[in-house]
């Protein structure tokens, strides 16, 4: 054991909304760790930070078969339980008294900006209790969000659901045709609305429209876009994020909701049809017949699907497995704290590389769709597809008779 | 060639809303005609019996190749575009028209009740305007609402991604605990609600409560199920059809949706989020905590990705090929007109039997979920679970942790 490593247990947590292979990077973790001789006990925590503060008895993953592992990475949604939670210098005490107690020195956080900024404070709050602590994040969300990264894990099996839902949806569309508006997750950054361009193989294939948080909503443009795409194809299929802002920055969902906040602050915009609908309204009101019968207008709000869907990119499965190894790698050859962090390398072939960067460029920030990954104000660019392509893996072939 | 038969072309038509497998249908005809002596064309109708009636051009499938079949098979939604129409007396000469300028003599159509319906008329009208036009009807719906068919294809696929949707949705809820409702298609009969009950595994795991439109909905009981389930569980997985209905039989999201109607007089609940969001409103408001904070409640409403998320049942996309051929078959060898069923031969091994019965049989009427696949007021019986596993295929393994 290098002269550097503290003996003690590990612990994982997972934190925030879940996604289709946040298991795999749990998983990574424990086979990353798993008879390393610092390391003598491998445990979880439920519900992420929130089961430490009040006390919840840890899991015990320190012997669990290789089967066990591999049945539990494959299932969606986070095993051990997730949690909004966000520590406070109160909740500290708590924290190292669990810590104490079962002698953990290795704390692994898998999450999105609001958990690494979770994995900064248990660290900092370790530095002021005087315990030893090594903290590090994982990356994992479906927003892809996460400062530093090409792309987090569980993007990709997101944005293959939505390419499949916007495929599939489109030839429902083209088959009894209409305007059809598709509500994507998504709060500050349009990657996973993005994505739905993924669906289209030819000219006239849907989406038609692509409404991003990233550019301010103007309810009269996207009237006379729907009127023009209506004129040329008899039909529309939009992709709207759930965080389209109107010109302040306001969010229009979350004008709608009688909005739940968590302890973030962030308001909750899905789980609710509203802005789907409201938007459906709007469309038939604008666009109705002079005798007053309004267009076909049908809206779906994509919801948890997105986030959880059993059937992932393999590329997604893939990465989100190798940054669980890699953090417990760091931490086996001395490294303090940090967020692992994905690079691309290459694109032709796809390559990445897994690297260990600073907790604080990771924390409580925001990336957001790049301005070369839009085009217009409802369009996606070439330059985003060459990008998001090689995350998706294979998309099923649709074939058409008129 | 059998003397009864008539020489002249075939024309196929799909109509209502499609499926993941309504092309299997399409290219089953097309195979079970192909080569046949009396059958010299294949047409296809644009938009069902509406594109024949506004003079749409007809889609030649006479020469596609088996590789083009192919493909088209495995593309979900109806490729010849489908129609919500129901011809009327007026309609007929118009019909007759374009069957006598391509010389039709076979008529098949693919679609549900209504759709049998409108082969029924067109059958009708054939007679009055001395026309010999063989009628056929092949079932479709992911209602699975037709009566003499033990199911119907495109069911069981939609079935598939509701179980699926379910299970993966009550890992997520179990991840962040909470009380969530998903609201599914099947506006008159609960077979595709009941279908989530295919995702129970373990005890505990969800759907905790099925709201079925065959069983009257009240709101105070819906209140005391959840309140019953939370205390348990700690969460509450709801299956909610977009069609309950309260004690005097008036839906519940019809009330809700300033309603279009199609030619059948069939409200469109699908393609808005107001039952979901309604229900969770009221969930939120009596549920809440004595200081007057709600719980935690989301709703999705699962959408039209029910009906064409491009990964059919196995079992599903196979018997929509053969229904199909059958229809082509039963033509084949002298059949005037009728509908094909399905018939469960037996359910260990499954096996089934297709049998043209009469178009009358089928034509309007609707089934609904027996009462003995039935359990209480808000969950299906072992009866219907026994009855709809084969239709689904396998589903994904999950394991737990906590």
């Amino acid at each position: 054991m290098p002269s550097k490593l503290i003996e003690g247990a590990a612990i994982i947590g997972q934190s925030g909304g879940p996604t289709a292979v946040i298991n795999q990077s749990l998983v990574g973790v424990v086979e990353g760790l798993k008879g390393k001789l610092p390391v003598k006990k491998i445990y979880g925590m439920r519900h992420g930070v929130d089961g430490l503060i009040k006390g919840l008895p840890l899991v015990d993953l320190t012997s669990l078969s290789q089967d066990t592992l591999e049945r539990i990475a494959k299932t969606p949604s986070a095993a051990l339980g997730s949690s909004r939670a966000k520590p406070t210098e109160a909740d500290g005490p708590k924290i190292f008294e669990a810590c104490r107690a079962n002698d953990i020195r290795y704390f692994f956080y898998i999450g999105g900006n609001d958990s690494s900024d979770t994995c900064r404070i248990v660290h900092d709050l370790g530095l002021k209790h005087n315990y030893e602590l090594r903290c590090f994040h994982v990356p994992k969300t479906v927003d892809n969000d996460l400062m530093g990264n090409d792309h987090t894990p569980g993007y990709a099996s997101a944005a293959r659901y939505v390419a499949m839902a916007f495929m599939s949806d489109d030839r429902d569309n083209a088959s009894l045709p209409g305007i059809k508006i598709n509500v994507i997750m998504g709060r500050h950054a349009g990657f996973l609305t993005a994505a739905s361009a993924l669906a289209r193989r030819e000219d006239g294939d849907g989406p038609h429209l692509i409404y991003l948080p990233e550019v301010p909503f103007d309810t009269d443009k996207f009237i006379d876009d729907i009127r023009a795409v209506v004129a040329k194809h008899n039909r529309c299929q939009i992709a709207v994020s759930e965080g389209i802002k109107d010109k302040d920055g306001v969010e229009i969902g979350a004008k709608l909701i009688a909005g739940d906040k968590d302890a973030h602050g962030n308001v909750q915009l899905s789980g609710s049809g509203a802005l789907g609908d409201m938007l459906a309204n709007l469309v038939k009101d604008k666009l109705k017949s002079p005798s007053g019968k309004p267009p076909r207008v049908r809206a779906d709000t994509l919801g948890y699907l997105q986030r959880c869907w059993p059937e992932p990119s393999s590329v997604d499965a893939h990465e989100a497995r190798q940054v669980g190894i890699k953090a417990a790698q760091e931490a086996m050859t001395g490294a303090q704290s940090g967020s692992v962090a994905i690079i691309r390398m290459s694109n032709h072939p796809y390559r990445i590389e897994k690297r260990l960067i600073p907790l604080t460029d990771v924390a409580a920030k925001t990336r957001h769709l790049p301005p070369e990954y839009i085009k217009g104000h409802a369009d996606v660019s070439p330059a985003f597809i060459e990008y998001a392509r090689p995350l998706v893996g294979e998309l099923p072939q649709m074939a058409k008779l008129i």
